[in-house]
Order: C-alpha cells, then structure tokens, then sequence
C-alpha cells in the first residue's frame, strides 16, 4: 500500500497518471487553504467532474474499504482534507456536511489565528477556542481528523489533550533535524503521536535540511531515527507536492484575502515562488525511490510498508467513521 | 413495509413517535420549498441534529438497504427531497453534491417556471429548458429522483421522455377523480408510469374530492380503480401530510420570495391557510385505517402492500444509486 497523506497539486490527467505509474494507492487532497464554505463545494464539484472524466485513475474514498476498492481495481483514491477550518465559517453544523461530502481531514488553523486555534506564524497562541474545543468534539463525533500541521505549539498540545480521537500533522519534519517554523518540536510530536495519532514527512523543501539539496539518504535517515524514537507506527508520508502550481497559488496559500500585503511564508522576498524540488522527488512516480531508500538506511520490509502507507491506511480504518 | 413518499410536519419528537406508532419504515421529506443552496444545507443540519436527538426513533436513508435498516432495528428511515430546483440555484454541480447530502427527489418546478421547467400555475408551458435538459441528465446520472408534483402538463410529459430513469409525481391525485389544478390528467399520469415510474396518492384536502369530507372509501375506491387502469405496481401514498404547520408556512410555500402580493395557491382569501385533513387521516398513526381501507374496496393483499410501501421500496432500490 502506498499513501501520499498530503498532496496539493495542479490536478490533471497527467498527474493522475502519474499517480498510477507511481502504483500511489491514496492521496490525501487539499481542497481549501482559505475558501468558504460555498467556495468549498465549487472544488468538490471540480473533484466531482474529474472523477467522471477519469473513472479508470480516481476514485473519491471516504472509507479505508474505499481504498482497498481503488487498489483492487488499478486506480487512486482521492481523500479530501483541507488545510483551515475556513470551509465550516462560523457554523458547527458544518462539520457534519462536510464529512458528509466526504472532508476527512482538517486544520484547526492555517497559519493564523483562526476561529478554533491559533497558527504557527501567530505571536502569541492562547491555545483553542471556545469554538475549537466544540468543533473537536463535533470532529470526533463524526469521524473528520483533526490535523495540526499549520498550527502553533501550545494550540496543538491542547488538541491533541481535548481531543478523543487521534490527532495528525499531515506534513511537517522534526525541528531538531531542520529548525524551520513550521517543523515540529519534540514536545509536539509526543503529543501527537501518543494516544495513537500518526505524523507525515514533508518533501517541500523548506522544510528539508539543506532544502532542495537534501539527500535522499538524509531524508530517510531523519524517518528512521524519528521511527526508532517514537515508534514506526506513527509515521507515514505527506510529501506537501505542489507540483504544476503557478507561484500565484503559493501567493493564494500564505495571503488568502486576509492581507493586502505580501506576506512570503517560508519563502522570502528573494524567493518568493515555489522552491525546486530536490532531484529525488519530483512527482508521484518517484515513490519507489524513497521506498528503496528507507531499505538503504536499515529499516525493515515491515517498518517500510508501513511508511509507505500502512500506517495511514490503519489509521484511516480506525478515524474515518462516526463514533 | 410503509412509507409516505411525501410529508412536511412541523418535525418534532411527538410526530417521530407518531411514526414509529404508525409502523411507518419510510418518510419521504422535503428539506426545500424556496431555498437556495445554503439554507437547504442548514436544513440539513436541522435534520443532522434530529438524527443525532433521535437516534432511537428515526435515521437517514439514503438507500433501499438503508430503509431495510431502520426497519430491522424499529425506526423510521427519512428520505430528503426538494419540492423545487432552488436549492441547485443556476449551479449543475449542486446536483451530485445535494445527491451526496442525502437528496433522493428533486421537483423540476413548484408552481412557478423555473430553471428547469414550468410549473402547473403558469398560464404557458414551453416544456423543459435548454438547462432542464442537462439537470436531467446529471439526475439520472447519479440517481436524484425527477418529481413533477407541481408542475405543468408539457414540462412532465417531456421529462417523462427525456429522462433514461422513470420519473414520479410524489402527491396528486387523479384530475378526473377531483378536478384541482395539482391533480393530473391521464396523459400525465400514463407519462409517468410507463417506463417505471412511480404516482403517490395525496390526502391534502385541496386534492380530495370533496375536500376535507372525503370518505376513506372514496379516496380507497379511486385508489384501486387507478390500480386497475395503470397496473398496481406504479401507486403508492405521498400523503402530503403537513401536520401542526402554522399557516406561515402555507404561505411560505405559496410564495416564497418571489411575490409581494399574497397568492393562495390551492386556498382562497375565505380560506387561505391549512386546510383540516380528513378525519380518518390526521397523523402517522392513521397508517392503519388506509391499509384496512384498501382491503375493504377489494384489493387483495399483495396489491395493499405494494400500495403502502412495497411499490415505493422497489422503485428506492432500483432509482437511488448513480448509473
């Protein structure tokens, strides 16, 4: 089984078709940075339209039965996340419609300080909202995982306490193996991981020792050391590919609506766009290479399968359904 | 097997209890008389909060299985319909969303011209329009039922033909039984039920002949009579119940927002609001009297048990799920 836990690409016949020469069983999809709700459902339409032009690559999932189906039948399961709590605007009740249409993760902040949490780049996190620990519980209810990846330290520890579920950071690196903002401290990734929530490896290269020029065998060096750490099972990919996106979109990811001032996230006014992916990994079809990677630095068939999707498929198994 | 294939109560747990004291397994509802996308949503969300207050009395269906379900385990199953296209507003991709929300019967018109079609007020009918032919379509691709309750003559002959799925009229009853301007012609009636598709027999008094006096024989005679003419198997109830509504909601349903002036529909300026339903039918626990009914002009049992449920149950289970 291999999953990618977080893609957020320029969708197109030939990235589906990559997905498939790459054998990618499921990837996790953004389908809203900033969108509201109504904006939400004009990309669900989208995804809607590519599942009928492409019935022989896609197929929505909703449940882990849905991606045993892809698999069987030679296709990839599309998974729909979205990277702030932007599409439930200021009702609960969103929730529920949501995971309805088939949402099964979400942010509790992207960045910023949203209605339910506050984000990484904030200066100060009074950790969750009123609101936040309503919609945990609603979350929990009805099978939506909370993910934390964009979100600030003492906001996700509180989650991952007020939370009855298991909670994720979809994308992110430790901190100590490369010290960027949004990389995750050792305390956070405890937090996380225990009480069985899963992390996934980010290939975006600012999130990556030496950035684009990091070695694939520094890569799965940090995996390796992270499994023996925390334990292999917590741990799966979600390599954050943007691939194909014009740096408009990046601008779209760190601005939104809510400045009218360029703010360049993790890049920087020398740097603004989309940094080149490291030669490793430019796209799905590369999935083999880091397969045969995390063999090269020691880990085990068994520990391997399990990075390359075991371990989300688990945990989709056990968090998409309603309690 | 029971079910009303048509009911607008005021819900409430008392008219839930009254449905499992009326052994009724299946209710179909509409969530829609005028609402756009986002308030069919909240109404959503309404019936989200019922199921999750409830879960003893009654369950979402979205499936023929699903109404096997509630049955097994002594619920009552709820269907969502809309009595209008509003809620896909002049956006073709609503159409699959509403269908992933639960949607299984969508009106073409109510009353007015719409979008798609004309209504049975209208004084011209120019049959299905250029975006009513692509919404039946999408409908018939992912399995939201084509109802043509409210509207006019020319538009539900049409869609009978354009439709590749059979199509129904929920609540009416035959013109030439009670002349109202809801009730259907034999041309209509035949469109519709050659190919499959499926008439439910009103009991809103504006329908009955006689109005609220109209025996039980009456209304059973007539019954058994269209049983004759058009074969069983197309016939069932779509009551029309639309129990403690106060008569705001007649008016909503009259004129929406599209009118300033008071239009009294089916009523008159002496006698605008709900009319009072006969007295052997009242509630959900009047079930009974309506399957004694049919027995007594004649029907032999399996034909009262396809009226009741079991014509609608097969249709459910034949028309519900994408081509």
């Amino acid at each position: 089984m291999r999953i990618d836990n977080l893609q957020y690409a320029k969708w197109s016949e030939k990235v589906f078709r990559q997905m498939r020469e790459g054998q990618v069983d499921a990837v996790h999809v953004t389908i809203a940075y900033h969108e509201n709700f109504r904006e939400t459902v004009l990309n669900i339409e989208q995804w809607n339209r590519w599942f009928e032009q492409f019935p022989d690559l896609i197929m929505q999932a909703r449940t882990a039965a849905d991606v045993d189906h892809a698999k069987a039948t030679g296709r990839t399961a599309i998974i729909f996340g979205a990277q702030n709590p932007s599409p439930i605007e200021d009702d609960i009740g969103l929730v529920e419609i949501l995971h309805s249409l088939g949402l099964r993760f979400m942010q509790l902040s992207y960045n910023n300080q949203s209605l339910l949490a506050t984000g990484c780049y904030e200066a100060t996190d009074p950790g969750i909202t009123r609101m936040g620990r309503q919609v945990i519980r609603e979350m929990n209810r009805v099978g939506l995982v909370v993910d934390m990846s964009h979100s600030a330290d003492r906001s996700t520890i509180e989650a991952a306490d007020l939370s009855t579920r298991p909670i994720t950071i979809t994308h992110a690196n430790p901190h100590d193996w490369h010290p960027a903002l949004r990389n995750k401290s050792g305390d956070v990734i405890r937090a996380v991981v225990e009480n069985g929530g899963m992390f996934g490896f980010s290939i975006y290269p600012h999130h990556l020792r030496g950035g684009t020029a990091c070695t694939l065998t520094d890569f799965c060096e940090m995996i390796a050391r992270m499994a023996d750490t925390y334990g292999t099972a917590h741990f799966g990919l979600g390599t954050d590919l943007c691939q194909d996106q014009p740096d408009s979109v990046v601008e779209w990811m760190r601005v939104g609506r809510w400045s009218k001032e360029i703010d360049y996230g993790e890049g920087s006014a020398s740097a603004p766009g989309f940094p080149p992916m490291p030669a490793w990994f430019n796209d799905n079809r590369d999935f083999g290479k880091i397969e045969a990677g995390l063999a090269a630095v020691g880990m085990n068939k068994a520990e391997v399968a399990g990075i390359m999707g075991g371990n989300w498929y688990r945990f989709y198994a056990e968090n998409f359904d309603p309690l």
